[in-house]
């Protein structure tokens, strides 16, 4: 038995990604964020739907298309594949701990 | 967008179970619980994989063949087609929210 909440690395140098499970259909992953946001250089166009959840923290998505969404703990919500977005800002206090099912 | 915590049924007369995603390789639910075990009656004997997580509550899964497991919130596990397992418990108190993956 794992758990989401703990085994957080204790140095954030940056964003932290991780498989928890993966199959040629599903790939669950949990990502460890502290004040991190995407490389300003660009946006995430994912060939696949994702569907994200925030379960500890805060967290703001911006889409190329679309107002920006702050995410509060349980907040929840799916990107369409090719729906172009990053991670605009995370809370720099708190650990954003976000849970996202791509299939 | 919608969210984990929130919109939680009000009565909760029997354990509610409510697909978040379900396309043909996956599914994603919600179950909410609150003092409800597994019907007596029998195992969950499952035709896919599921990675189960609670998120809020405290639950005690059962399995025809091992010991128990208690999970806290974060506490998640592979439950394995097939591996019959039940609920034996869930908090009488506190609403337990689980998300499951079935894959």
């Amino acid at each position: 038995m794992q758990n989401l909440f703990t085994d957080v690395p204790e140095r954030l140098d940056e964003e932290c990604f991780e498989a928890i499970l993966e199959n040629s259909a599903v790939t669950v992953e949990r990502i460890v964020s502290k004040g991190h946001r995407s490389p300003a250089s660009g946006w995430y166009d994912q060939d696949r739907d994702e569907w994200v959840v925030v379960l500890q923290g805060r967290a703001v998505l911006a889409f190329e298309q679309g107002a920006d969404m702050t995410l509060a703990p349980g907040d929840h919500v799916v990107i369409p594949a090719h729906r172009r977005h990053r991670v605009a800002w995370t809370d720099p206090d708190v650990t954003t701990i976000w849970l996202a099912v791509h299939y």
